[in-house]
């Protein structure tokens, strides 16, 4: 699932951002270069990535100048020399931005297990570096330069008076020996307190789910260059906004995803149930598979939120609405018409009504209202098709 | 995966078992005639179908006089009506065989959220009835009536001195618009504590793994017609044998499941940690796939292992071992040769001879120790091929 779009604002459009990239046969190198208060949510995978592992403690300063990317090879369980190597990335950079290593955050996506050939990450890198600009088409550069299987590039942002809130992410791609790895960072001129990122994580890219597989260098990166006052309150919420995007955006390029799925579940006691409920849903490869085919098939979803693991009553409802891929609705829904499959806990009779809607859809959502409470949450998911089974079980050949 | 075997015993070689069955369009009914104490163990999803509502109930005496089963309905999310006609199941066995209904346990298994059709259950019953009896070939029509999509029938069992231990499973069909169940039972003339069929639970049936989903059904009981005196211990132990090939059975009916894929962890700090980077591995759709195209690409089994939520050291060793289905080996192992594809958290270089040895099996162990202390645990699961997406996804056409 490509999706067709035009973003309002790129990120070279935040007022002290600069930055560049390049993609090549078999990976890629990025920079940006940016002062700025930065903060980061990374991967619950036991295994961290060097440059995790570095990121991490680079971040503790709160404050940073650059950041290094590398896609093609993930630096991923390869012990002290893997360390070595990420510092020695932050080192190339901090060398041209005359300051210290620790104020530069290294990523790397790709191949794990193997060492990274830190020849050709220096000679991207005289490559690059001459190229840092704040040109529209350098933000693009960027964002192409961190992707591996990714089939589109993913860059969002909006802006809110004078003030500009863009980020780029790469996701979904885990062709082997690969992991999935997630990568985004957003970028604001905003001056404004990051430390709700958690948060927002919690709501966007860790309420997605492809595979259910999480990768050793998952990475999320918020930073604000402070250049600006703001309406802090509505910078925040854009910030979720492009987050959003960007995590529907790393869904819809779910290997062989032919249809995108939201799961909304309302009427739960707590949010963490409403999330674990919804969450179940959208990992289920029963519905996954169900969604593929094209089946409003309730008994699947039943079966996912009965074994989500939270005590809920069987007088629910289901319903169905379909919809095509627009930013706007991103982690917030279509305006069409719903359509119950389940009311009160009882089959409608309307299955194949509901079929015929997700046949026609590029995005089919799910509401779940449990009637048990007033929290509610949101997962987005893909469905699962042959092609995702191609993809990752023939890519040897 | 269709396995050829023929099992030494069957459950009608139990002293005190009689049974017998007839699989129509449709679905089947089942009757089994056995005086006995009875334990069981059930699914844990929250909508529990009305026969096991009924089931867990009538256990409470710990004695029954017999169980009735049909397959094509799971007489799930139901409600009230539901549960009232799997009491009227009960009770039509009840009748004949004069005792309480309470002494009579119930399962289905087939369709979810249907009401069952009673005028086509006891046309069944009437017609099955008749035919109980203690030959061989009514342990086999027993065992076909309680089958949905199973593309063969399961039974197992095995003679201790004059002392049998036998059973039959039916399992992994999910073709909507029904749910995976996992029905088993499991009958012994010997006189043993039936209590540790927890324990053995969850080292077989809870130790598999297809697609993650749990049904509203899964049943699992075990029989003690106490005809016997014994050595207790190496019947428990045959039990156990008997639920593991069982389990395995039902695995290798996986959903278009080509490969059966046994993880073994060892050298965990608790038996709950080993079994549960097992089952992260087993259930990662990366490794299924890969297990598929035969490719030995330990990066995706490390982050299986890294996101399972336990804390392990990179410094472990992965091998993998080839072989073929046999009952003796169900989650005991084959006595094939280990490749070591990482040792001591290094890639050993023997990643394409491992994957030669994968192309040759149809059983696939990945051993994995952990060095972090002394217990162990087994997880079987399949790969994940395109016949599973086509069945979960065609089936409505």
């Amino acid at each position: 699932m490509i999706l067709q779009y035009e973003t309002p604002e790129v990120i070279t459009k935040v007022d002290g951002v600069e930055c560049a990239g390049v993609r090549v046969k078999g990976g890629g190198l990025g920079i940006v270069k940016c002062e700025g208060k930065a903060v980061g949510v990374f991967t619950k995978n036991r295994f961290k990535a060097a440059p995790v592992i570095v990121t991490e403690e680079h971040l503790k300063n709160g404050f940073i100048k650059g950041i290094i990317v590398n896609s093609g090879n993930a630096n991923a369980y390869t012990g002290e020399e893997g360390v070595k190597n990420a510092l020695k990335m932050a080192e190339m950079l901090a060398e041209k931005l005359e300051c210290d290593r620790k104020e530069v955050l290294v990523s790397s996506t790709g191949v794990i297990g193997v060492q990274l050939n830190m020849d050709w990450i220096e000679s991207l890198f005289r490559e690059v570096y001459p190229q840092i600009g704040s040109d529209e088409e350098n933000s693009w550069k960027f964002a192409k330069s961190i992707t591996t299987t990714d089939s589109f590039t993913k860059q969002w942002g909006v802006r809110i008076g004078d003030v500009v809130v863009a980020g780029v992410a790469k996701g979904a791609g885990m062709i082997a020996p690969n992991m999935a790895t997630m990568l985004a960072y957003v970028f604001t001129d905003a001056k404004i307190d990051c430390s709700f990122i958690k948060e927002v994580a919690e709501k966007t890219f860790n309420s997605i789910t492809v595979d259910g597989d999480t990768s050793t260098n998952d990475t999320f990166i918020l930073v604000s260059t402070e250049k600006k006052a703001c309406d802090e309150k509505r910078v925040k919420k854009a910030v979720e906004h492009v987050c959003s995007v960007l995590a529907e955006m790393i869904v819809a390029d779910g290997e062989g995803a032919t249809k995108l799925m939201r799961v909304f579940v309302n009427g739960a006691k707590s949010e963490r149930e409403a999330k674990k409920v919804a969450k179940a849903v959208a990992s289920s490869t029963l519905v996954k598979t169900a969604l593929f085919g094209c089946d409003a098939n309730w008994g699947r979803i039943i079966a996912a939120i009965g074994y989500s693991g939270i005590d809920v009553d069987e007088k629910l409802d289901i319903a169905i609405v379909g919809g095509s891929w627009r930013a706007e609705e991103a982690f917030s829904g279509c305006k069409n018409e719903k359509v119950f499959i389940v009311k009160d806990g009882k089959d409608t009779g309307k299955r194949s009504v509901a079929s015929e809607i997700m046949k026609k859809s590029d995005v089919v959502e799910f509401h779940i209202d449990l009637k048990a409470g007033k929290c509610k949450a949101c997962v987005v998911g893909c469905d699962l098709s042959y092609e995702y089974v191609r993809i990752n079980s023939e890519y040897t050949t």
